[in-house]
Formats: C-alpha cells, structure tokens, sequence
C-alpha cells in the first residue's frame, strides 16, 4: 500500500442545510481534517474551484498533496477520480532531462520520456551557461524559460504516449543538481562555482506548477541541496539507495563530469565530491567519445591480442568511458602498460610511437587495419590517471575522516550512466572503485530519477530528505592539505599500495608472469 | 511589549566559508529557527531578494508573518530596519472603509484614513451589488477590483499623511462582513443570501498582497467568519471586547443596518443575526437620514416642549438613528404615546393629524415654525417597533437557549457607530437594550477596526479567532418557531412585560403621573 505526495480521497458531504451552514471550503477541510490533520488550501484553489461545488451533489475528489506538516488541497473534482492520481518524476540533468509519469495508485512507471535540456543552446558545458547567465537578468530568464519548456515538452509527450491528461498529475518531484535547480527556478548560480561556494538556497519548499508555467494542476518538489556539488540529484540518489536506513557502512559513488561520493550509514553521512572531468566519459582522448554508436564499449586482450565491442555493433569511431576502462585494464594485466601507466612497447605490436609519443593503435576506423588508426596515448593514460586518482582520493578521505577501513564498506552503489555501463572488474582492476567482494557492488543506474519516482510513492521521505540535508557533512577537499600527497599515491594502477587491492595483485601475479 | 503579527529581526550572520557552505536562504532560516521555530520562505521571495545578500555584509533584517504554525519571511532588507515596522488595519464596511497605519513595534495608531467603498458605484444596498455580480464573472471581478482600489487608496494615503512608506507595511489584517470579504477576494456571495446561507468560506487563510495586486509586500489577512451574517467584523470585535476571555457572561450587540448579537463567555458562545433594517440608523422615515450635519440627534421634553440637538448645529433637515430612539423614549416618558406605540394627541399640540394619519412636528426645516414640518409618523414608529422587536426578540433567543437570564449579563458591549452616539437611557427606554445596572455598558466603538488593530499587535490572537469560529454556535432563527410570538411580546414600549425593565417601570411610574 502506497502513501504517496499526492493523495486523491473521494468524499461525500452533507450539504448545507439551515443550522449546518458552514462555509463550502470549510466543509471540505473538517471532513478531510479527521483523517489527515492539518489540511489547507490556497486562495487560488479556492478561487478556481469554489463554483463547482454549488453545482452538483456534493460528492467529489479532492487532490491533496504531502508538504511535510500539513496537505494542501490543489485540485476539487466532482465524482470518484481516485482512480487517476497520477505524478511526474524527472531527472534534471545538464545534458538530458529524463521525465516519468507514474500511477500513484499502483507504483507502476506508465511512461518515460527524454530529451536534451535546451539550455544546451546557452553552452554545452555547465560553465559557459553559468558565464552566459551572470548578471543579466534576462538572459538568466531565457535559461529559465526553455527549461521550463523542455519539462513542457515533456509532459505533452507523455500526455500522448500514455493517453493520461497532464490535468489529473498533482505533484512532479525533481532530482537536480544546484545549478540545474537554480536555471529552473530562475536563480543566478554564479556563487555555486565561487569560493566560498554557497548556493542561493539548499531547499526551495513546495512551488507552485502555475507559479513556474508548468502545464499541470499541482506542487513541485525539488529535491534539496547539501552543497554545491551535492545536488538534489545526489540526495535523490542516496534516497533511491536507502544506504541511509541501515547500520552497515556503506559507500555511494556517482561519477560522471563530476563526481560524488558519500560514505555512511544510518548514524553518519559524509560526502566528497570535485570535476572529475570529462576523461572519465571519453572526452579526453582525441579519440575518445560518449557512449553512442560507434563508441568501443568492451576491451579484451586475448592472446595477446585486442578484441573489442562497439555499441550497435557499427564500424569503430573511437573510445567511451566503459572501454577506455577496459583497455587500462586489460593493457595492465597483460604487461602492455607497467603500474606507473607507461607503454611497454615490446610487449605488442600494436603499441606504435605516433608524433614523438607511444601509443595503442586499439582499432581502426574500418573492419581492417586500411583505416585511420584509432590511438590511445601516453598522455592520454596519464590525464585519465589524474582523474581516476582524483575519485580514489576522494574515497580515502572519506574513509580516513571517519575512520573507517576499506573492507568495513559493506555496499557500494553505483549510480549514473557511467557507473552503469562499466565493467566492474576492470574498474577496480586499474584502482577506481575500491577492490572489495563482488556481491558489494549494486549497479542502482539513475540514481537521481530512482529517488524521484521512490518519493513520489512514499510521503514520508519528504522527511528524510530534509533530514539527511541537516545531518549530512560535507568534506571539503579544498581545504585538505594533504590531498596532492594522496592523490600521488593514487596515481599508479590500480595504486602505490598494492595490499590495497588483493585481487588485483593475485590477477597480476598469475597473468603478468 | 508587544508580540506583533509582523516582526522584524535583525541579524548578523556568518559569511559562507569554506567548510561552512550552507546556502544563504537556509542561512538565514537556520539563524531565525533557534528563535523562532518553524520559519518558512516562498520562492517568489526568494526569488527577489537573494541577490541582496551577496552585495553587502550580512547584517541584515528579515521581516515575519507569523502565519499560525510557522513564520513566513516576506522581506529581506540591509542593515538594521527594526524601527520600521507597521501594519494596517482595516475595517472594510460595504459603506465606509476605514484603514489606520499601526506602529507594531510602539502599538500607536499613526494614521488614520477613510472613504467610500467604491463598490458603491454598483449599488448602495448590499444586495443590489450581489445581484449585480450574480452569474458574471466579469461584473464580480469589477467589484472586486474597484474594492482593491479603494484599498489602494488608503495606504496611498496614509502613506502621505504620516511620511511612512508603504514599502514598510508587511501585514494587513482586515475584519469585514462576509460578503464584504467575499467581493474582495472576488469570489461570488451569492450563497450567502439564498438559503441554506453558507458562504463559500469562513476562513481564507493568508494572502500575499501581490496577488490582490495591493501596494505594500506582505500578506492580507482576513478575519474569518462563523456564518453567512457573523462575518469577519463581527469576530474582530469581539476580539477586541475580549468577551470570550472571561467568565462572567457578557452580550455583544453590533446593530446597524443589520443586528448581530452574541451571548458568552470563556466556555461558550451563541450567536444570532438577522436583518435589522434601515429604521434603526434613520432610513426608515420620510424625515429619517443618516447622522450628516442637520440631522436631528438627540431629543428632550422638558416642560412638555421638545428641546433638541443637531449635528454640528445646522438648520435641522431630518432625524438619525439616536434622535429616533430619544424622541420614542421621551414621547413615552412624558404619554405622548402609549406603551403600544400609538400618538395620545391631547398630550401636546406637537401631535398632528397629516395624510390620515397622526404625527409628531419634532421640528421645522428652519429656526421658526414657518419652515416645512419634519414628521415622524405613526406608522414610522409601528416600523421601528417592529425592527426594535426584532433586536429585542435576538437577546430574548439568545438567553433562552443558553439558560441566562437577563440580570446574569455582567457586560454589554456595544459596538457600531450606532451603538456609539444613542443614548444608553433612551435605548433602554424603548426596550432596545435590556435594563441592566448602567456600568454594565461598554460603548467599543468600531469593533472591527479595533479588533484588527490589537490582532496586528498581539500574534497570538490568530489561534483566538480561528477557536472562536469553531466554538460558536450560531442560532439560526429562521428555523425558530415561535419568533414571531417573541417578537410580538417585544412590540411593546419597552415589553409587554414591563418587569423586565425595572427602571423603566419607575420612570414611567414617576413622570407619567
């Protein structure tokens, strides 16, 4: 049985009557009251609603949503509807806005719709948007707008794919991250990205659909901010995770451009997080790429030689995070690269000198070898061993600040596309996710939408959001004045200390012989 | 000290730091929460004002409603503006509308302004403006703007008066009848005058000004209403009686162009209205007016000659409301009448036969006699008798329900401008107001506005006057089925039992030798 954020209770009242005269909104609020405690409704409800009322018999649905300490009455319908309760749960992203309709009554997800956010017109990257925003408030606007119209979109979309009205949706819960929930609220988020690194708000409350031209009768929730790189799409997460409810230490890991860690439990949660880059999503090789047709998604050196997938099975173009991962790996266990992410060119063939630097020739750009050659260089290895290094110091601060051993980590989730799509041996094979028994690791995907749709179901955790907010801590890495220090250490495969990671030590004991 | 609806406090917070992050809205919550409890910010404030924050130093005030279970913030202001701190209270009269600009910090009334409702342009009778708006959305929104504008007026004109700015004003509260606050909300109160009576709300919660488009940044708050004519006027004054506070039982009469009485004390409240007329404010005769300069307002026999008063000492031109009620209780007095309303002409040759029918001369339109006779006629007195009887008959139900008898009313509080400028003995004379020991009077004044002020000045009275909506009980006396028995004994000059009026029978006994 589900308790979710929007409530549809069917009602019959005893009309007026001489000696009952109580008013009609009044009527409606004392006989919800008996059963749900403090109940309100705005001017605008009753303003839009109240001649309905004279109007017929007495019996309706009211629409009420959860905001913590009281409901709030946002929609009178004549008749039984509670058969149509209905809400949207949508994934902020910067790239992709993701958008669910879901039956409240049932749990059931009805439709999923997606688009690029077209605020990518403003920049592709986060910061030229923020750049572009700064200081002029109309062009602030203009980023608010087309998000706006992008969740727009997306309404009418699932509108037509499910034949639902957008008028029987009470509440859309969002998870984002800051500066995502600041161009939705039409909120500067210049200080997100300067010291000293606050936001405008954490948590934005219940707003109005209409307030923000959203095309459904209804409340926004969006999911709160701890930091500024702890977005609401992070809590929303951790919410999906439920890492928060039991004893056993835990780890959430989401890394993407940037990443986010939070370690804890259900009596602490601390979170790290920083630009882990684009090298991670393939972005810093010349030939790497995001995860799209064409993309070499799976590594293997079998034999002494590469054997690859690419997603859709179409001719090689280049590189995405998920095989950049692989061919680290695999180059590790089979001697082509040494621990210190060197080429050790006797090893292969395919190891080439390419404009005075070595290189892996890991396909071409045909079925055989006449193409161009599709190269992965030293210094791309080094550039995407920083950033690896940078996630693996992350996680040893989070474990050195509260004293807790890698192997105490009873569960890692993994969420976001990348964490996804990686082959999880190789990942902790080169030393990105800590080196722990395999059943540990659960694949939670979209983290941020998982946790949207979970509270849409469940009122209460309206709760725990905010409570998780309160007790979360943030560890800033900026202030650590070790971190270079650890992230040296960081920078050898999969680490410096090899007893860090036993698997990987017996895998290049037997392999690397 | 004074606990007012609206308070500003002054706050110097900690800048944001590294390791110290929390956004600035939450900033300032949190700061207010330790004090304050529950502290709430919408995003449209939200939105107008987080940018303040970043151009300057962090000390600043935050203006509060306190909204029942939670403060709103509604303004964000630099430095320290805690000596800036009003409201408005107003007493919105379907004739007059009466807006005084409150110190919150001192209590003192500032300003004080008033005008005609423009509503009036619609209809100078109430009903003529419901029917006006009846089924046309377009009409009830003409009413209700032009309310709003009227409204407008007065901050704009208080604003000069007293030098304060409107930008200085968070909170509004307002007691007005329950049509009066329908029309402001543009709501249609149609319902309210069709049976069965119930209007379609009681209580309307807190407003944001914007939203009614009036001049100052915060929220309206309207007095809520027990019933279709216990509207928000009538509570406010009865708050500001504070009746319902002690145990002595106490009657509030507010009788103007209709009467509402209320019997209580701290354990219960009763209450009766209905329609009194225009006879008791003078609109019941040819020569009847308004209290304006010339009207006739009190009357004395003195030697069997009528002596009189008028209003700034002009000419005379008719009679209002109090010289009504002195020239009935001295006519009885002195046997120009009988104790059933009707002319004894061999009294005084002041008792004419006009149009078929007896009348009394109380005046010339000029100093001599040689000016056009003013003429109150008997059937003039039967009407009055009749609206009298009606008032008489409330207080009568009123007792009889809740089991008190007469002597047990230990205050009468008098409210109105009616109630304001009678004369207490007269009154009693004719049997308006029971005869009771004359200290037991308390002439309140305009007991809406009086009432709107103290809520502004004591938060706490919000909870007092949404208990009291649901304590009272309201005594309909359409479904009274021996009213008009009542109301006939009552038809007599002061009762057809005149052991109710003790002091009147010995005056009677006295002087009518």
């Amino acid at each position: 049985m589900f308790k979710p954020m929007a409530r549809k209770i069917y009602i019959e009242l005893t009309p007026p009557s001489e000696g009952d005269a109580v008013a009609d909104k009044d009527r409606i609020i004392r006989a919800l009251e008996k059963d749900f405690g403090s109940v309100v409704m705005s001017y605008d409800v009753l303003k839009a609603h109240y001649m309905l009322l004279r109007n017929f018999d007495w019996k309706l649905t009211v629409t009420m949503i959860m905001k913590g300490h009281e409901w709030e009455i946002i929609q009178i319908e004549r008749g039984n509807t509670t058969d149509k309760n209905y809400g949207y749960a949508v994934d902020l992203g910067s790239t992709t806005i993701i958008m669910q309709l879901v039956d409240l009554a049932t749990g059931v997800i009805l439709g999923q719709e997606s688009m690029f956010n077209a605020q990518i017109r403003f920049g592709d990257e986060i910061l030229s948007r923020i750049f572009y925003a700064k200081d002029k408030a109309e062009h602030l606007q203009e980023i608010q707008v087309c998000t706006l119209m992008s969740l727009n979109e997306l309404i009418a979309s699932l509108q037509k794919l499910t034949g639902i009205s957008s008028s029987d949706c009470g509440i859309m819960v969002i998870g984002g991250n800051t500066t995502m929930i600041h161009f939705l609220l039409g909120l500067d988020p210049w200080f997100i990205f300067h010291a000293p690194y606050s936001p405008a708000f954490n948590s934005c409350g219940f707003i109005r659909a209409s307030s923000l031209n959203l095309q459904f009768p209804g409340l926004v929730y969006c999911y709160p901010s701890a930091a500024n790189y702890i977005g609401g799409d992070i809590i929303s997460g951790l919410i999906a995770s439920e890492l928060y409810l039991n004893s056993p230490i835990s780890l959430y890991m989401d890394i993407g451009t940037n990443g986010e860690m939070i370690l804890g439990n259900n009596e602490f949660l601390l979170a790290a997080a920083g630009a882990a880059g684009p090298a991670l999503e393939g972005g810093i090789s010349k030939y790497g790429m995001q995860a799209k047709p064409g993309a070499v998604d799976s590594v293997k050196i079998v034999d002494n030689q590469i054997v690859l997938t690419t997603i859709q099975n179409q001719k090689p173009l280049g590189i995405c995070g998920s095989g950049i991962v692989d061919l680290l790996a695999e180059m590790l266990l089979e001697g082509w690269i040494d621990r210190s992410g060197a080429f050790v060119p006797e090893r292969s063939e395919r190891i080439v000198q390419r404009e005075e630097e070595y290189a892996v020739v890991y396909a071409w750009s045909s079925e055989s070898a006449s193409g161009e050659e599709l190269l992965f260089t030293q210094n791309d290895i080094f550039s995407y061993m920083d950033t690896k290094a940078a996630a693996n110091t992350m996680v040893a601060y989070l474990l050195e600040a509260s004293g807790v051993s890698p192997q105490d980590i009873k569960k890692v989730y993994l969420a976001g596309a990348f964490g996804t799509h990686l082959n999880l041996e190789s990942a902790i094979t080169i030393g990105l996710y800590p080196d722990l028994p395999r059943d540990r690791f659960v694949i939670l995907g979209n983290g941020s939408l998982a946790g949207a749709c979970k509270l849409l179901l469940d009122a209460s955790l309206y709760y725990t959001s905010e409570s998780i907010i309160e007790k979360m801590v943030y560890l800033s890495l900026g202030e650590a004045t070790d971190f270079l220090t650890k992230m040296f250490a960081a920078k050898f495969l999969p680490h410096t200390d090899l007893d860090l990671y036993p698997t990987v030590k017996e895998k290049l004991k037997s392999r690397n012989k």
